[in-house]
């Protein structure tokens, strides 16, 4: 027997943001192998009887090697039917989906991709800051703010500093101060609107809104931990009339003042 | 009676890449006005009966002006209790949900967003494209080619250049023959792998693969239509190992064998 891995984004966190692809997969599954930041209220869709294996990788750090979550798709796929290899928000953004493919691809073992609703759609989407905006933002750009081993940002601030580009963040938690201060001195307005969503889509959203200068302090102020995205631009500062769905929302009431025009 | 305006991405097309709360909605909607991106497949779910006012609105044809969908819906909110708003990707990516939001916000309707499965995510998922890996893509960027009234592109190309990002171009193909040239120009090498995709995440998908210099040729050659995206960056060349979904794909012989490392 050979079968077929999937290898599904499991979104955000709300279960109802899961795609009709991804749950009829969970429903017919034989081996569930989930992420930590699969949520439990979407790890619940899963049939009694499945069985799943916790390999619990989320950023900084990699309980199960990935070299050994590789081999254990594989192992699985040799005598199990089908294999969902569940991922928090999509596959192939920061999932290291692609490599677990063609880890499989090499060994001749079939496998799909399911994409997923990524954090930079969904957390924004539930703190109502649209991603693009006629006149405002003609595009978005995701990276990551993770740190390399020397404790450094490599990235390309110059390139980042684009006024007209909603730039959302993974991982930035860590490296907020570093990347405020890059962003400014490459140009970046310090009064550019910006924001950290926590939890972003579900009951425990917690959406911190500052500037682009006061965002490092606020996100300790509030104390946001992860999972969280930083978001910046000038499309942050609509969430003020488009946040529909706002459990709890820290307002900052000087920065605030100016650029929500009140 | 006032109603509540839920904005709803339909994704790209495969209604099995609708998010379930997306086909909740649609079950449950007493009204769907959609756009005609909207797959007949993804209306097909709309139950019997459901009054469905077409907008038609895509690129460069507005069949209905944005301010008459705007009163649309807003005039259904004052007798119907669900109204849908449904719209091809993800509503806040080049949607202009944000647009309808802020318009009802105004007038006091309740409105919701959800997110979809935009075209960036899908389509690269479908034809084997990570939008980061490991070692060879940091991030990705969406933007949009569509030209100005002048015929122009008013896009930050220095920026857009980065050898270490996935970019993402909706809307493109009017103008890839000087997208091509102003992103090499800039320093983004010629020899960048570059793809185009047509009807992604259907059975229709139809993928050209190609180099950054390369591209428009091959566009034209084989007959590229909208909606499409185009895909540029080092991750494009891991689709000849990814590629697990690829009912028609052409390749470009001589440049394929240099990046595909035949």
């Amino acid at each position: 027997m050979q079968g077929t891995v999937y290898i599904v984004g499991a979104g955000p966190g709300d279960p109802d943001l899961l795609t009709i692809r991804a749950l009829r997969l969970l429903e017919s599954a034989d081996v569930v192998v989930h992420d930590r930041l699969v949520s439990e209220t979407v790890m619940a869709l899963v049939p009694a009887g499945v069985i799943c294996i916790p390999v619990g990788k989320s950023s900084g750090r990699h309980s199960v090697p990935q070299a050994e979550i590789n081999q254990i798709l594989a192992e699985l796929a040799s005598n199990h039917r089908l294999i969902v290899r569940l991922k928090g928000g999509d596959p192939f953004v920061f999932g290291r989906g692609s490599e677990e493919a063609l880890f499989l691809k090499e060994r001749g073992i079939a496998f799909e991709i399911v994409p997923g609703i990524t954090a930079a759609l969904a957390c924004t989407a539930y703190a109502g800051v649209p991603l693009t905006h006629r006149g405002i933002s003609r595009g978005f750009r995701v990276v990551t703010g993770h740190l390399k081993e020397d404790g450094e940002l490599d990235l390309n601030w110059q390139s980042l500093a684009d006024p007209e580009t909603t730039l959302v963040i993974y991982m930035g938690l860590a490296s907020v101060d570093r990347m405020a201060a890059h962003l400014i001195a490459a140009g970046l307005s310090a009064s550019t609107p910006a924001m950290a969503i926590q939890d972003g889509s579900t009951l425990e959203q917690h959406v911190v809104k500052a500037t682009l200068a006061s965002l490092a302090a606020r996100v300790r102020m509030e104390n946001i931990q992860p999972p969280a995205i930083l978001v910046i631009g000038e499309t942050v500062a609509l969430a003020d009339e488009l946040n529909w769905f706002a459990p709890q929302t820290e307002y900052e009431d000087e920065s605030m003042a100016v650029w929500a025009g009140r």
